[in-house]
């Protein structure tokens, strides 16, 4: 997946079969299962409250949706070495195409909360990483790693320092995160990237960069980890609020799906989609 | 809930913690938990694939996110009277405040597939809600019948014998569901129900009528039951695919909520919640 | 797994992990997993209340578990055709290697119970069966048709249309059902039977038969499909009733099993399996 | 229920629905819904590899089954204290008496590994506590606070002032843990404690103490951990070993439950209960 495509991997964040379907439809490439989307689709803080089954269970629902990859955002690995390794084993298992574990501390909390962030020692994510890569059977299946270095406040070079280590210890991929408003320091990690493993953006603080400098740059990898939600939830708030003040559904009519097309997304059999 | 309303109990379908939320931000009274939506949202036909165990989860999710009371679609009970009254024993032991159960054959189609419905013989159907009101504890809860005589293509009437057969058997309130394009056949039929049991209307394909019409008729629950997902739908598709053209998150930025009104949906704790 | 063996595929009911492992270790040569014995270890009834999803859920647990085939019982399909081809796909997927279905109406009770039984008209099922098997991707997969003709009191004659129906639509193998006391008239079946298709057997009241006479007369598999779930029974039973009698935990400790054995069979890493 | 019984509330370990009804059966007061027991039934080490939400549904289906109250192995809390809250929100919600939480480190491995183990730093453990008392509305409900200092090789002393901050915290009552083989560990914390926040034991290894010894300590609830689960592996192993030497299912016939008890026991309607 990561050194075939021609571009980079477009990969837009997901959170169950139906917003899965619409990255496919859109014609990304790979779905992000997005672990910010899942929690909060369940109504909770992205704060490892939502738990590695219901994780699985909804990747699991979006590769059954989806012909494209799944990569599965599986934070922290959900604890400790044994997780990592127990972790690879269902999703692998599950046929999803790639998991991304992080260096941040369990229980986690989202990057971009205004709070300061504390990481595991390089050492002990590297255990969780070889842990995960043993645990592996299909050579195909992907190990990301993640590190939170810039997140945390950190240099470049300490986070090009925990990425080299991480990619010593098996991972087939680093995605470097970064709440800067501004590209520059994932550009920097990139230019003094020197490893053949591919790099893996988030652009999403940092969305005035497009994908083909991100692309140039070395990133084989580009996840626009949350857009599909956010959309959802501006659109659905307008509707709604039409609705509100409309009391009748006419009003709305014009900027909602039709039915038949909803039919369509979930798989309904095609004889009885025409819908009304 | 359906008794001190001063006006109708508008109420809007949702299928996660997160559209229930919006839902009540919006200003709505309840949320319709829609077996429609929560089997898009797994990627699955409304054909009785998704599982009750299923269905209660995201039930049970949404009640987690709002105070307003949640009513909850439960297709045809999911089997027979022994299914109902495990049905009426697990959501009322969950917080739900209400169920609807329908009089159509398992497992059910979506009614506006393009497809005949076959209903169960009235007496059959008296026997699910007989057990499911037997099985019921909290004096608080719900038991809404559901008649699809009229997407069956019967007439007015044997909709009315089969409410009247279902208010005797314990029925707290009526659905009666219409696929007409004009509320006509709905409000026929409120002008001859004679009973004190409250309506409840469904306005997907009569979306010309309004609130009031409605209410003045004598329902007292409207369910706009699928209108939210359809504008995630829509506002999603619309979304990616300028995201797709563009290239660049910058290009959809104006058209998403910012993560800090995601991180307020979601619950997470307001000190973190600045966002960027 | 059906034509290879050399004698009778042995195969023991389970309901969860710990149960699989337990087939597994006793020398058997396929799990069962057992919606009787699943629903029992909910606590309900086995009567189509605990769901598809549950019921894959506990079998992929099994497979997880175990390096012997897991045969799953699928009751009914879980609704119609769609639910059958459903269910193939989620269960070829989760790694199971064959499912039973059967013949009986859905909702379904157990076969056993003090009840007569329905039965779905034979070209029903056979509907279900070819949707089973046109979702059918693994060739290795196999959908074992179930008939419960003789369970609902019809003739050995009867039992024979309805299996060469289900063999001419695509089952892979047929398990011919009974609750009678002697093994007569599965033995009737199988000598009559002209077909190609293996034949399974479940000894459950015709327990005085032995695997050597059913794989004579042509049973290629034997499934003892609640013996492990009525042997814990009776195994908790009487040592919770020693506990509460003496009110010490020493008066049992002969006749549990050490927490070291428990340790190795859920996996527990091996340097830390010594336990106490 | 921690305070009105006449002697020690005796509490047995189970993992499912089944297991908590022959709890119930055998006369008990409670039942303890143990971590080891239900990861064990997953196939699982004892861990932190099965969920939160996995632990709930267990335990939700083990109060669905008997009159007597549930109290939860909560393990950790799952994490920091916005998981203690959120364990304590879902579980009183769920109608589960009693949850416990223990100050070893997340993921935790079970006590009696043969493994060193790291506790929680008393202030942080604290923390937990409060932040799951905040979360509590049923009055009726309770937090037990679990000091494994024992367990880690620390003194009495330490154990005592461990405690005390845990009560000081809001902790409703305390489980001193102990894997020694004599109960003069547990004996001499109990004669040292001076609060009248009642106390917890655990008998597992220290076997030879009897419940009235452990009363008249001050110990108001016992917990037999994981006999049940260790009695049904026991019984399994020695039924199906049986079966599998004598090809036949009668050879097993009188050490086995017969169909109608465990039709009773999961709840069969009686009509239908006579089995065979």
């Amino acid at each position: 997946m990561l050194r075939d495509n021609p571009g980079p991997v477009r990969t837009v964040g997901a959170h169950d079969g139906l917003t899965a379907k619409l990255v496919q439809q859109a014609g990304f490439d790979a779905v992000w299962s997005s672990s910010f989307e899942i929690s909060a689709s369940h109504g909770l803080p992205d704060a490892s409250l939502v738990t590695m089954s219901q994780y699985l269970a909804a990747s699991e629902a979006m590769d059954l949706s989806v012909d494209i990859p799944v990569i599965a955002d599986c934070d922290t690995g959900f604890g400790g070495p044994l997780n990592a390794a127990y972790t690879v084993q269902r999703y692998e298992r599950a046929g999803i195409a790639a998991i991304c574990i992080e260096d941040k501390l369990f229980p986690k909390i989202n990057s971009f909360a205004d709070t300061s962030q504390d990481l595991l020692p390089t050492e002990e994510f590297v255990l969780k990483i070889k842990a995960g890569k043993e645990a592996q059977i299909d050579p195909d299946f992907l190990l990301i790693a993640r590190t939170e270095a810039l997140i945390a406040g950190m240099e470049v070079s300490e986070a090009l320092d925990r990425a080299s280590a991480y990619v010593a210890a098996g991972a087939d991929a680093v995605l470097v995160h970064s709440k800067s408003k501004r590209p520059d320091e994932v550009l920097d990690f990139a230019s003094r990237w020197e490893s053949e493993v591919p790099l893996v953006a988030v652009p999403t603080t940092y969305h005035v960069v497009d994908e083909d400098t991100l692309y140039n740059a070395g990133f084989r990898v580009v996840i626009y980890a949350n857009h599909g939600l956010r959309a959802a939830v501006r659109g659905v708030q307008e509707t709604l609020g039409e609705l509100r003040r409309a009391g009748r559904a006419q009003a709305v009519q014009e900027r909602i799906a039709p039915m038949h097309e909803v039919f369509a997304l979930q798989g309904m059999p095609a004889q009885y989609r025409e819908g009304r």
